[in-house]
């Protein structure tokens, strides 16, 4: 179970509507476009405390794929509905960093989903590398 | 972490190619794909077993929302790659059901992610509702 | 070739922005989200005119599946790059309606690409069906 | 209007089946996932060809980017059915390309989508440039 997204530790705050071709025969979104909402969160995050996640790509050489990955899914998000991403920081350890998620209808504040991704810092080669200082730094004070 | 797909345990096996749209600017897969693969997986197991998934949606009623999801990703999947999905059931007890899943690439069967889903079995409003005899007889087959 | 979408003709504005799950390993935006992103288009100069497009399904049981789809691809869309997407009713007539698009880059205005869709009305069952006069009046007006 | 892909001009077929992310609330694929689909067409008709297309890019510094794309849809892509798809070179000339597809319904022959993509060589930085020789000469070999 990924932690609960408290309150008082949400750090970044997105909005986004979930598009037609994002739901399924089911009627609803198909599970795995959270992941790709996950991803909105942590931009935008990250955008906000002056390290645009393309930018640590293109000038610094650092890529942060996911090793891992989690989503509790609670009720289902429907066309057109505004979600509201919440993001957080929960951990810079060595080369690893963890966001956590939470998912809910802004409606309503209903939650759909948490979740959480852990990432491994590489270059462009794929070799763990360790993260530039100034991007620790702006990344622990996230935590903070 | 997910438990380990075992050789033994093994229950369905399919074969898939990554797509050049399911590449990133990283160059290999995206990690959200693989959820998408699970469900190749899951689809060909329950095919396999006599119980292909869209009859239970059509005919019985009965729909399988994941409510949960796990991904361990340990090496990239690059585009044109063959991938082999195994597939097994690890658990069904009541309206429940945890599938898990080892991808590998075919090639020379290095292990490039595992996973798990778990499903609750929902009716065409959403609510609740127990597995058909004979469908819980099928499954639970399939774990023996 | 799809018409160009000009100025005066400009009936919907949207913004969004290139997602990374949206980019392949050319390090661009895939050709085919072009059409997601023209749908997200859609979607919101409905809702602006007042028949927004989910309730059309919902309350009113009408269908516009895309029978046909050009897209004319200029430039590249990076990630993170925020597009503007133009959408003009370029003609309603009987069941059919056909929408057209310019996407460009928000940052400089360079057009990125045009494209159009056409659809047919249907009933819940994909059978062609009149629309709701209510209806075709704000669609008509949007032609105005 | 894409030129019909004539049963004498089919050049590779290659087979999917539609998964249920593919599928939207409408019960059937979205429109924007034919445009994968034509691409594994191309994929595979290239493999058989002698020129896999992931290693023009990473050999050969050669990309095919889609330029302008058409598709129109007879009929819907159901959730689980087998797809056949047809692909053939429609021109080759200078540094220009197209495809053309049709897709139909395994089970029955019914063609449920027909369409086209036009692509540009061009260099790893997106500058026209000339095909190979033993390109140009192999996927003229393909149009003979």
């Amino acid at each position: 179970m990924p932690r609960v997204v408290e309150p008082q530790g949400v750090e970044g705050r997105t909005v986004t509507r979930v598009r037609y071709t994002e739901t399924d025969r089911m009627g609803v979104a198909h599970h795995s476009h959270f992941l790709a909402w996950f991803e909105l969160g942590r931009t935008e995050l990250m955008r906000e405390r002056g390290c645009p996640y393309g930018e640590l790509e293109d000038r610094e050489g650092v890529f942060f794929p996911v090793i891992h990955a989690t989503a509790a899914y609670r009720a289902p998000a429907r066309y057109d509905e505004q979600l509201s991403i919440a993001t957080r920081i929960a951990s810079v350890r060595g080369a690893r960093i963890v966001f956590e998620y939470e998912i809910s209808r802004a409606a309503d504040g209903t939650v759909l989903a948490t979740g959480s991704t852990e990432h491994a810092a590489v270059d462009a080669r794929g070799r763990p590398r360790r993260m530039p200082a100034e991007l620790r730094r702006k990344l622990e004070g996230l935590d903070a």
